[in-house]
């Protein structure tokens, strides 16, 4: 690779299902230059996220989608190589929204400066203290509000979200029931990350009743990662004033066609439930509010989390594919560069 | 009739569209006698509402299923002509969950004594006094806290629910917009209720567009009763943090089959929204807060309704196939018998 080419994978056409190098090609492209007030960041980690898929379409959505022609967005992190502000030195480390590239030209006002490492990995900061972390930290305590003995169902429960979750869950008291795929991904979840029941949802003929069985008084929280089916098992086993919190459906992203709703979206009435959906990127402003949170109970071991580090941005398309098959076994990042 | 018979509508079987005479048979059974604790009322007038519809099916709903064989469960208001209770005297009038026929059989702890009438009509406390009124005023105010300058729209505006819930959204400064089927419905939202827009959604091919038109800034919260493709056309049109206000699906009570839920609940993520189920039984006990305030309302004329008094028990089942078509102009009501 020269210095001068930016390697980029670009969104040439909207993809129908899981994108393939049709639709995001991999090309190189002239490498940026900052302007005034512009910085040019050489990326060493990206973040790896379902969500990126929903950009990708053009269905209205939380932020407008990818332009045709744009390299893909993600989050990710890097240090500055060229800086046109007099707030960023070359060699500051930055986190913000870049895209599958070597080279993001970005602004210094929407590039967060990391100061203090803390001594952490910077693959945590794409995971548990990232974008990954503060879903779960603001989704399960601002807009699900947990109290002690309520039953928590957490779906992707052994993702980057779901396992954060279900754990500040567990922190905060509520029992904790897990729905995830296969025996590996489940003992990981009961034996390290001390949820009380899993439900392995591919073992299971009747999705439904295994959920009865686990969660005999109802669902109080619902944390929503997967959609399709297992909302509808889901919404059969309610509590009165059961909350959905509606993180994403990762398992309709890549659908060529809309499919249908919950055929059991009834069961809100008759439970006087409610689904509600939110943004991480409206709680982004209150990172450092959750960061020293985390990190304490990470210190004291009862967060555990994972992450999966794929080599090569050359290899993020293949890899991207993972996260809609689950084979992925934590948060899923790619390593860009070194960081020398 | 001879007044030792009770002619009754009763379930028979589970109705899979409109319920006809086959599920709903009328016949003559023996008027009950009180027992200990218990009053037989005579029936004066009786309420029929859309969601006696869903109590007729089995499916998991906030009240269990009108038991096979039983008589088809209403509310109603009449007089105790029988009485096994010292708290309750022949002639008194009470309202309470009855059913469908001449005399029901209930207990002195089910049965609400109405001891000053304020010198209304007795079907006014099965409309805007009774559980139509609650549902709007409740649900309105407690669940949606309407703000003033905020979009509220109302689907099945011209029922007897919706109709209400736009005036009070009016009374509380919101910009109100209503769904309605039909000229003269739709006249009589703007010219009598007040309304500041309301859309033919017969008349419009492309109701999504027609809900832009008329909710520009989109629609902060949504009175859900009708369900269907409507949803949908709304989904596409909500505000940041929009409420659906989830009281009913008159549209989806008589399939003959579940059918799917909305295609474009993503947007409750989009937005940052929530659909929120709520059931009218759960405020009865706050009727009293909430009479007085409608009782005022109506006497500034600041809360117009209609009433639509289908006369003879008899007619009843023919009568509640009106709902479904939107043939009945305002609260539809059963006149069962003359309070003499």
């Amino acid at each position: 690779m020269s210095a001068t080419v930016n390697r980029q994978f670009i969104l040439k056409s909207r993809p129908l299902a899981l994108p393939t190098t049709e639709e995001v090609p991999f090309i190189e492209s002239p490498m940026p230059t900052a302007g005034e007030g512009e910085l040019v960041v050489k990326n060493l980690y990206m973040s790896l996220d379902p969500a990126i898929r929903g950009w990708m379409g053009d269905e209205p959505n939380y932020i407008p989608p990818i332009p045709l022609g744009s390299p893909v967005w993600c989050t990710a992190i890097g240090r500055v190589v060229d800086s046109g502000s007099p707030d960023f030195a070359v060699g500051d480390l930055v986190l913000g929204m870049h895209a599958w590239e070597d080279y993001t030209l970005t602004t210094a006002e929407a590039a967060g400066k990391i100061e203090d490492t803390m001594g952490l990995p910077l693959t945590n900061f794409l995971s548990v203290l990232g974008a990954t972390g503060m879903t779960s930290y603001f989704g399960l305590l601002e807009v699900g509000g947990p109290q002690p003995g309520q039953t928590l169902l957490v779906s992707g429960a052994a993702g980057a979200v779901g396992s954060i979750v279900g754990q500040i869950g567990k922190i905060k008291g509520c029992r904790v029931i897990g729905l995830a795929g296969g025996k590996e991904k489940c003992d990981w979840l009961k034996n390290d990350c001390g949820f009380d029941e899993v439900i392995d949802y591919k073992a299971e003929a009747d999705l439904e009743a295994a959920i009865r069985e686990k969660c005999p008084d109802g669902v109080d929280i619902y944390w929503e990662n997967v959609g399709g089916d297992m909302l509808d098992a889901v919404l059969m086993n309610l509590a009165e004033r059961a909350h959905i919190l509606f993180c994403g459906w990762i398992a309709t992203y890549n659908d060529t066609e809309k499919r249908p709703g919950p055929k059991n979206l009834w069961q809100l009435l008759a439970k006087s439930a409610k689904m509600e959906g939110f943004v991480v990127k409206d709680y982004f402003h209150r990172a450092p509010e959750a960061i020293p949170v985390l990190g304490q109970w990470i210190g004291e071991g009862k967060i555990q989390f994972k992450e999966h580090v794929v080599d090569g941005l050359e290899n993020a398309l293949t890899a991207f594919h993972m996260l809609f098959d689950g084979s992925n076994t934590g948060k899923l990042i790619i390593k860009i560069a070194e960081d020398k």
